[in-house]
């Protein structure tokens, strides 16, 4: 990775169940430009890489760009991908099994690679985001679920099935009731989530007649999070079961990974650093001594950490490549 | 990986409290020779190194070995060890911090890689033992503690301070009064090693009068879990708490990792398939579909995975020197 090629480009592609985000990077890293289309998920999805391929083709165009000056493209997808590009299934964008890789590239004449929309976050927010500088990360996303993306020495932990980081379904509570979207009860995002956050709330003020700022509100993550910061008894207390249960997930990810950084995206860490607060304060209790003192970022590249990371692992590609001829 | 080098040679050394094992291997990954040398823990472990080399040494003496046919060595320690060979304390050595490698190379005059103990034996299993044709691999070293070593794309995860894998140490149990040895309260450890399957038995015997064989017996995991296998109700108990905390414990790693395969090793998993039968009743229960499917099976190679994986890091290592020349 130590020679870069200059005047050449590579493409990060970021497919979502309502856009795609698409970015056009130089071999620095250097956004030149950044871009959405609709996702077309009629007929099963059947239009959306044409659509995104025919976007990127009128891209060259427009900016005078050779096919051969392309290094690649990267795309992340909405489901599991496999390290040979197979996607099995993405219910968001009408998908069935397909070989992402093998269709982009028939129809792009370039080197694709393709991956999980998580996990290439992950690597997008290590690359250029909150854990720029580390080579060993996991990134925790808190949005309507608990996604999550693990990086290795500067690589995607895929899986063998490419559901490496599915780390909102880790079981972390023997008492749940209630049964999590994937099935099974107590997982991770039934607590950590936007949702999870909203229904810990809403539990308490049922359970007690307690004065809160939050009674009488819409209750979700944002105004329970504004509550916290305004000093409400009861939204504190939800942020401290919060903090327990995804404390004590992370502290277990991090007994197997044993991450230089852990970085929290997603929806619910726009509330700024008291999210870590409460975090940390249970991780510290749970955490193994050799990685109790892991640091600590929010996540800082937003919804563009997906056309970083497809951009990176695009750049990857090319170079191992060349390495290898 | 693909080209072998024939009338090549490397070693394998673990080094363990009492005993070095070492082995001498083909290219293919035959095995040669293995033999043992004490470990000489005196005065902080100063002599251990020079031993091995000396041993290494002497071997190659008489099987009239050129230096230039030592494809490279690779050696297991039992602590945290970086990537670049640096080994962060080893209690039962009596060792500081020390690159291992440096040393090593100083007086061998060879390649060396080394790593941490568990994680080696772990890619061990991976290349001949019960993970054999897999490459994304848990090991699960059931002995006095819990340890294990985690394989993604058939290489050692590491972690960030060298403490990859360290999954004894994963918090599973937030009842717990007793502490673990790691200060913490609850870790899979307390539960899973043989240690702790001693104790849910005494436990057990204490908190009932039910009839039970294993009354007056030394309690132990072997005597446990061959009153199992006599249906011995008390001892079945045992076997399902014991599965339960498990079971719970390797679906949460599945969920980080997404694996092919769960190896389970160490003294524990002499009593044989009836150890998998408990766990995996207990992994179906918690494992996020992805992984549900995941293999199980009892690790093959005993004592000598260390060597064994410690001579694949050596020719990995070399290999991949080879290639970026």
């Amino acid at each position: 990775m130590e020679k870069i090629d200059d005047h050449k480009y590579c493409f990060g592609v970021d497919i979502g169940g309502t856009t795609v985000k698409l970015g056009m990077f130089d071999a620095l890293g250097d956004v030149l430009s950044k871009w959405e289309i609709k996702t077309r998920t009629e007929n099963n999805g059947a239009n959306i890489i044409s659509d995104v391929c025919d976007s990127i083709k009128k891209k060259m165009g427009e900016k005078n760009i050779d096919p051969k000056d392309v290094m690649g493209v990267g795309v992340g997808a909405p489901g599991p991908v496999r390290k040979d590009g197979t996607i099995f299934g993405a219910v968001n964008l009408g998908w069935g099994v397909i070989n992402m890789k093998k269709e982009f590239e028939s129809l792009l004449n370039m080197p694709v690679v393709a991956g999980n929309d998580a996990n290439v976050a992950a690597l997008g927010e290590m690359w250029k985001g909150g854990g720029k500088g580390y080579d060993n990360l996991i990134l925790v996303t808190l949005g309507t679920g608990v996604g999550g993306g693990i990086i290795i020495d500067e690589k995607i932990l895929t899986g063998a099935k490419g559901a490496g980081g599915e780390i909102g379904h880790i079981h972390i509570n023997d008492e749940e009731s209630e049964a999590c979207g994937c099935g099974n009860k107590g997982c991770l995002e039934q607590y950590a989530s936007a949702t999870g956050i909203a229904r810990l709330a809403r539990k308490r003020l049922e359970a007690s007649d307690k004065d809160s700022i939050l009674r009488g509100k819409e209750i979700n993550a944002k105004t329970v999070f504004d509550a916290v910061k305004a000093g409400d008894p009861l939204a504190m207390e939800v942020a401290e079961e919060f903090g327990n249960y995804l404390g004590k997930g992370i502290a277990a990810i991090s007994c197997v990974t044993n991450p230089d950084v852990v970085v929290i995206g997603g929806g619910v860490s726009k509330a700024g650093s008291v999210i870590i607060d409460y975090i940390k304060k249970y991780y510290v209790k749970y955490a193994f001594h050799a990685s109790v003192e892991t640091e600590f970022a929010l996540a800082t590249l937003d919804n563009d950490a997906g056309i970083f990371g497809a951009a990176k692992m695009a750049l990857d590609n090319y170079y191992e490549k060349k390495e290898s001829e």
